[in-house]
């Protein structure tokens, strides 16, 4: 079943909001097995609307569209529907007196513009938002089913995974079995060395098949398997996953919806370890990461962020002799500021991060980036050489630090394999 | 002149990568003062871009395609131009070269496969590409100018500011004069509430308009004139500027790239006043916010991140007492918090930050959030009350601490008006 998605609204056509409702909707797609083809925006203009959604139904099973279903003035979609279709507009008591009664109970009158959200083309039938006042609508134009939905994320999506695909799949979109994807996370190669690292795979695999999405320096190898059902698909995937697992090794750091801060939290509660940090040029972003987390606070206790130098004495107790001899962005002074971290802070396990980050020179060349890690056992420490403008060379520091961090505490060696995609300064 | 966008990427339909490119190219056809009334996506599929385009030709002056003109097989939009037009391909011999040429000066051998890039449609023009090794490619389809150009965005934006967009207005797109957009971004009310402050500005403005955009908490509102010269659209925007500044007061912060700390900062420096900061539910974002900006260390020193309430003890030297009385999310100890970090940071003003973040409560309601601004003239704190999840409320309470900051150092009163929108709890 081919399905279409069109986004209404002037501000995405303007750069002014970016339309993620897209890409949700291309997830739940693929994951439902239907087939997206087409995806178009369009600003609030009745005739262009219409003019879509005509062409819309020439081509496509379904179609999904997102806004212009509001209570203002410039709320078009309902007046296309019928432009398109030539239905005319018809006026839901029902749900006039629903949305009046909604107002009531919030003690608060309801301004009379509200009421266009009662309003409807001839036929169509009513989808229950249960985030939000306006309704959605679903009506057949010639052989497509046509949705109409709100353009808010938080109404829209659950009417998507609720109503609309559950509905297609009625339809017999999507197949009888079930589509599994699971999700491999991994740190530490560039997409194009994991794309060559699983090529055969990708090649060769076309159930479960397999696809590279990358975010932030994160890698994730997508393993979605057709099947009738989930346990077959389960079994279709393991092989696969067990082979991607035995060459990426210890860069798989998760699955699904683990991250890295997660997953080293619950190390170090398995272990009974505490943690600590100690941050320079990150600034913090260790420690916002980690506090993400909810329930990090079983393990996590804070943070010494020595962003000037004479702190890193007076706090973290770094000789000034340690400073002058080797300056403050080196594995030296890193490894003192995680050791000592762990005595000021109380902490087990300590993360240090010193360094460079640009966009000027300090000490070393910017993207020069520091990281120690000390636990009961040892202290390590690894300069890496971070592409990109300051804000990458953080963040990509950051996600490196918590990697590093999860290494040692699992035991496993900082090899340049596992970490090799930085420990070469760029000119060589 | 009607420009129209086209997003060429079957990852882009299965929702594996967001279109912002859709979104950049939006903002400058804005901004040039070209019309944007259709953007689409299509996937890797020779006869679904080929029908794109001739659609685009049929209703559009000029269309800008992205991605699909990489090397590897997948990469099918010259093959689609050619489709839709009747062309044939032929080979660049010159561009064959310079590829050549760039594998070599980099001491590496040139896989055959990226001799695709030297394809082109017959007649079409190169465009050059200055941080790829893909050319970009403009050729007439019918009356239609149509573009075709990378998907990466550090090569695409490029040629769209320096090449199309040049193009287009020398072919008399956009008209004679210039368009100039002034940002005014402020903290502290909804969207609708700025909407409601400014609605009579809103309706009755043509040139310059007036258009409000919301990221992360923030309210830009956009003034973009029309004129014959940067001078004379200088001078429309002036009067409008000056009646959101008298209207919106001390909730503008900043102007175009301006962001709230880095306002701060230079507003210490001026002051010659050091800052450090105390957190604890924020977890070390506000020290993160601070040090993304470059030069933060000319004024911030560091931050003392205590998550757990015994380092509130250890490092801050917060009495026990006092959190039995109070509690740790208490105003009463966000100002401690904030006295004593200046003295064990050695910096003139601290900005504090306790709360209870969610998902859980924790002692207070979860979204109870508290900030404290400790300067040489004065201790003030503040509660807040925090909607949605909890990185909202960890975002939004970051923002907000740099906000009050920005007024308690600038001397403005941290009266309900400025700071109204999250002084009262939810149910009130």
């Amino acid at each position: 079943m081919i399905v279409e998605t069109l986004a209404v609204g002037t501000e995405l056509l303007l750069g002014q909001t970016v339309n993620t409702n897209a890409t949700t909707i291309g997830v739940r797609l693929a994951d439902a097995g239907l087939d997206h083809f087409h995806q178009s925006v369009v600003g609030d203009n009745v005739e262009r609307i219409a003019a879509a959604i005509r062409l819309a139904a020439s081509r496509a099973d379904a179609l999904i569209i997102t806004g212009g279903i509001g209570p203002t003035q410039d709320d078009l979609t309902r007046d296309a529907l019928c432009a398109a279709t030539g239905l005319s507009m018809v006026f839901d008591e029902d749900y006039a007196a629903r949305l009046r009664q909604w107002w009531a109970r919030r003690g608060r009158e309801m301004p009379e513009s509200n009421l266009r959200q009662a309003q409807r083309p001839e036929g169509a039938t009513l989808i229950v938002n249960n985030k939000g006042t306006a309704p959605g609508l679903r009506l057949r134009v010639d052989d497509t089913w046509v949705f109409a939905l709100p353009g808010v994320p938080a109404e829209l999506i659950p009417m998507v995974e609720n109503d609309v695909i559950p509905f297609l799949q009625r339809q017999g979109g999507g197949g009888d079995g079930v589509v599994v994807s699971r999700l491999l996370r991994t740190w530490g190669e560039s997409e194009s060395k994991v794309g060559e690292m699983l090529a055969d795979l990708f090649e060769a695999s076309t159930n479960p098949t397999v696809a590279f999405l990358a975010s932030s320096g994160e890698i994730k190898i997508r393993l979605t398997a057709k099947a009738p059902s989930e346990a077959v698909a389960a079994e279709l995937i393991a092989p696969v996953e067990a082979e991607v697992r035995r060459r990426m090794g210890p860069r798989v750091f998760g699955v699904d919806d683990d991250t890295i801060e997660r997953v080293l939290l619950a190390m170090l509660e398995e272990r009974g370890w505490t943690l600590g940090t100690a941050e320079s040029a990150t600034g913090g972003m260790v420690a916002a990461r980690i506090t993400d987390t909810p329930g990090a606070s079983n393990v996590y206790r804070g943070s010494l962020v020595t962003y000037a130098t004479e702190l890193k004495r007076s706090l973290l107790g770094v000789a000034g002799r340690l400073i002058d001899e080797h300056g403050v962005v080196s594995e030296e002074v890193a490894r003192v500021m995680a050791e000592h971290a762990g005595d000021v802070l109380g902490v087990d396990v300590v993360i240090a991060v010193t360094g460079s980050a640009g966009p000027d020179a300090q000490e070393k060349a910017a993207g020069t980036m520091i990281v120690a890690v000390a636990t009961p056992e040892e202290v390590r420490a690894r300069t890496l050489f971070m592409p990109g403008d300051r804000e990458r060379v953080r963040t990509y520091t950051t996600t490196a630090a918590l990697h590093l961090a999860r290494l040692a505490v699992s035991g496993a060696g900082w090899t340049d394999d596992v970490v090799q995609r930085w420990t070469k300064p760029p000119s060589s």
